[in-house]
């Protein structure tokens, strides 16, 4: 099977420090770093009133996004990488940096040829 | 049904001007807009030697995101909005500005809640 790459949506439920962004940048660059991926750009936006934070890494094999509601304690995430790197090495940093309760996760093969 | 927000996985095949990040930045604000939301920021990398783009833009909504492989004629994208946007109304926009001879989607109701 050959394809471009993975990319993991993944939901963060009862989770903390949602709305901190730079706790979420620095988990996030973490959770990055542990797939084998290269960061190139990244932008975190915190919003009012509810403290929510939006960001994303740009990475040499594509990205990482966090969309937070802090008032539900939720995160929505998605991380997509190519070549080599390992998506799923970035879930035990997002467990550990967010505290979450309950992690949903669902994969796509991106680009798949056969 | 209740849920924060609805994210698209949009795969294009057979699709131009994959390698121009002016242009893509370009058809992807006006996929944005016409969803309905609202720009923040925007970053575009092009790669060297097979020219892809890898874009994001980050939304008060969330996200769009765009990674180009120019060699197969293939663009991987999210959209991912909330509240009143409509992310298939950016689904004209994307074909008219790649010209893609197929679109592949899927798509994630994001941090639902019953």
């Amino acid at each position: 099977m050959r394809y471009a790459g993975t990319h993991l949506i993944i939901d963060l439920w009862g989770a903390t420090n949602l709305d901190d962004p730079g706790h979420i940048d620095a988990v996030l660059r973490e959770a990055a770093i542990a797939t084998g991926a290269t960061i190139l750009h990244g932008h975190f936006h915190h919003f009012s009133p509810n403290g929510g934070v939006s960001g994303v890494l740009v990475l040499a094999e594509s990205h990482v996004s966090i969309h937070t509601w802090p008032e539900r304690d939720y995160a929505a995430l998605d991380i997509f990488v190519c070549g080599d790197c390992d998506p799923y090495k970035a879930i035990p940093f997002l467990k550990r940096g967010f505290l979450a309760e309950r992690v949903q996760l669902a994969e796509h093969k991106r680009g798949l040829i056969g």
